[in-house]
């Protein structure tokens, strides 16, 4: 696939910015993984959906790619040629799906796109190795490619915050749902901008640093992304008890059923109907009523609310900073794409 | 603890020298750890022995510290103050201690210094977060040292040396005694390289690049931190055979009865008495004379005689290299204290 020229490329829709950044990505990237270990490399490519169990290739859903789409954006909108962000897209993806890896673990979910996870398909210790060997693999993207030492600092943080926010959301499942212990939205927030965001900042940040991007383009489009992240997550929680399952893949309520505290939940929770929805959360077959009843406590509303607020402060540091025009429109296509589902 | 001049440290045993470099780096290892996540650094602190589940203070076993102490001397090594390497010395025992709480819940090992492994303390979940954490932690330590990004490539050539050996190792265990698919001896010290070499190489390596050695002396130490891990692994393999249990502090023949696939059981299964060892080996309760049967064929000698070798290159290379003198000499006393309890 060729990159359109840049003028054509300004209206470009979010799809197929998306499809061009993981075209120009993937040989790369296979390259990467084609220099782990063969086993760690098959679950690997398991993982990104190139191959099944045992190796034979598959074409399974592997992601929409919005990071490494971020990496090369960030790249572009430095002035530079999307290519020089490839080292920042493979390492920000690999690091992505060292995550989900052994998050599938930790929180017990078996099934991730719609095919075993992992740890179901090849087994715990092998997907703890696997994960490994992806967060090895990032780092030594990085530092083998060209710039990449000198923005290692943007990587380390994004690890360090994202392990940060997995420790604070595996947490939270054991805290009360009412009382002084109960977990407040703004926690909820900091997790979401730890968990999801601080990768997305990192993507976009990474990839203008290796296009050799001013610093204060650099800070806002790593700012830009960690915004993305929370209003991404706050859409996802409402999707998940409000969403049409046809469209979102899961199932109706499915958080609800597995207790998550979710954004929406949380701020229902601190209203008037905490004593009500807590005895409804507590007793299955409650689902209906329960989703219900947050809605009228405010929850759907504070969630969209707060994802408007992010993808807001987001757009607004896209404006303001120095970016590459053409790249900054696509950047802020991708925004709404990923965001404008239910706003 | 001061450390002495450097006259009187040419002659320092090398327990002193671990204890002098841990009572360096302590100081540094602890600020790292508590910009943890608190339950992250609880983790991590069990595992350097300083508390209990719970967070009790401790003074546990947490490892005698080799890796930090080839770091300093490294440095020490380059001619600059050990303290130049202190951020290395971090990084690399941060390292350690992540692969050792990833590599128990892979190897099933409820025990680690004689307590129980983090995943069977704290749950196996939480135990792959600690580990990812303590990995996260040890790539940011170098990415916010002075020179620390650009020595990037020395750690994670490590990181992949590391997780390839594991891989190497696990798979070891599925595979045949006998026949065209049995492990060679000398893939058993492909892989000791990368599990247990690598990281020691590194240790020395990274020491050296943060006190402005010159690239040969980075790339000896590199080269002699790995011959030690061979050579370690094969007197540790040695010793779990043949060793004084109250020494060693591990049972006569656990290996033999985990089935672990050690170098002396491999080159006796590459021996003559193949067949023999092979049922033996098949069959509870023959530990004793399993052993007595790899001795006979050559196990143990060739374990020796290869542990030997390895050693002797690390000293030709610190031989050869251009290093400081009182440094190289502790270094030197370190490798013996290491490898020549059989030897």
């Amino acid at each position: 696939m060729t990159a359109p020229p840049t003028a054509a490329r300004a209206a470009t829709r979010a799809p197929e910015t998306l499809a061009r950044c993981r075209a120009l990505v993937r040989p790369a990237l296979t390259e990467a993984v084609g220099r782990l270990h063969p086993w760690t490399a098959e679950m690997a490519a398991y993982t990104f959906g190139w191959c099944e169990v045992g190796g034979a290739p598959a074409t399974a859903p592997g992601g929409k790619g919005v990071r490494q789409a971020l990496a090369v954006l960030g790249a572009e909108a430095a002035g530079a040629d999307g290519r020089a962000g490839v080292p920042a897209a493979v390492a920000v993806e690999l690091v992505h799906a060292f995550s989900l890896l052994h998050d599938d673990i930790m929180d017990g979910d078996a099934t991730r796109r719609r095919r075993p996870a992992v740890w179901k398909a090849y087994g715990t210790g092998p997907a703890v190795l696997a994960g490994d060997a992806l967060f090895a693999l990032a780092v030594d993207v990085l530092a083998t490619a060209p710039q990449g030492p000198g923005a290692l600092r943007l990587l380390s943080a994004a690890l360090a915050d994202l392990v940060r926010g997995q420790a604070e959301d595996l947490l939270f499942t054991a805290r009360p749902r009412t009382g002084p212990r109960r977990v407040t939205p703004e926690e909820y927030r900091t997790m979401a901008e730890g968990k999801t965001g601080a990768l997305l900042g990192c993507a976009a940040a990474l990839g203008a640093a290796l296009g050799g991007a001013p610093e204060a383009a650099v800070t806002a489009l790593d700012r830009a992304g960690r915004h993305l992240g929370v209003a991404f997550q706050l859409v996802d929680d409402v999707l998940g008890l409000w969403g049409d399952p046809d469209v979102t893949g899961k199932p109706v309520g499915g958080d609800l059923r597995e207790g998550k505290k979710t954004f929406p939940v949380l701020v229902a929770l601190g209203s008037p109907a905490a004593r009500d929805l807590s005895a409804l959360l507590g007793s299955p077959g409650h689902i209906e009523e329960a989703a219900e009843l947050i809605d009228r406590a405010g929850g759907r509303a504070a969630a969209l609310a707060g994802a408007r607020a992010h993808t807001a402060a987001a757009r607004a540091l896209l404006a303001d900073a120095p970016l590459a025009a053409g790249a900054a429109d696509e950047l802020r296509r991708l925004l709404d794409h990923l965001v404008d589902r239910e706003l």
